[in-house]
């Protein structure tokens, strides 16, 4: 299928989904976070064909998201690492996980779940605004503005990547 | 492609990307979200072949993320509106939006931004545990267990689809 490019959009939904929109592109992801590291790894996991995973592996390589390595073993093949910009996913993920245990799973199925290292169950993202109130999904607008620079960045202190 | 179905996986990343992962199906919903309504809406909007947007609303009016109905002026063209399922994806749209701010517009860049009807913009979404504390992405671990009753579900009160 012929893609339009939605990397100039001024969109940040459309220009990530440029990025990390196609089905298999964050299941790698997923899989990269809970440690898999070797091309064969990936396969094994996602029952992917070769020439799809190389290609995917390939873009996220290419958009920053994934670094290639020397492999710590010495051997020939290489590894695959999350890069900063890919390990910020880790919210994208938790906010599809949760969507999908709400609304694609019954009560009691087996389900993987997301803890801390203490067994402690992660909490539910929520949707509030600057003064922390609670908002609607219908609450939220959207209008053409600008990316605000760095030096009015939120609290959180997360480097930006460009 | 040839897509490997991952519907009954145990993984609710991988069985809502089943749903939701696909490239386009995101935009339309952020598309339903900004108001449109029509199929002449969306195709104007996403630059999408008609094939493929007729495609991709039968696959969300199919897994009930989008329902169609009858137009509101009486004409012969019907509607796409979202359900409560489909709204529910409103999360996964803003942590994908916040990944696509930080990481892939430069300061000062034109870009649509995302506040709330008194123009108070939108909080960061927040790793967080159940006491509070916030996690870095790696502090997240994934092992098997089951979906929770809903009786034991989050104060958000959110109800559950099935």
């Amino acid at each position: 299928m012929k893609r339009t490019s939605l990397g100039e959009a001024i969109c940040p939904i459309a220009r990530s989904l440029d990025e990390i929109g196609d089905w298999w592109t964050l299941l790698i992801v997923r899989d990269a976070f809970s440690g898999k590291r070797r091309f064969s790894d990936f396969e094994n996991s996602l029952g992917l064909a070769k020439n799809i995973l190389s290609a995917r592996l390939k873009m996220l390589v290419a958009n920053g998201i994934i670094e290639k390595r020397r492999s710590s073993d010495g051997s020939a093949h290489g590894e695959y690492h999350l890069t900063e910009k890919g390990r910020r996913l880790r919210l994208v993920l938790l906010a599809i996980r949760q969507w999908g245990e709400d609304n694609l799973f019954v009560d009691g199925e087996p389900m993987m779940v997301a803890h801390d290292q203490a067994n402690r169950p992660v909490a539910r993202l929520q949707l509030m605004n600057v003064d922390g109130r609670l908002l609607e999904p219908s609450e939220i607008l959207v209008t053409r503005g600008r990316k605000k620079s760095a030096g009015a960045a939120p609290k959180t202190g997360r480097s930006r990547a460009r």
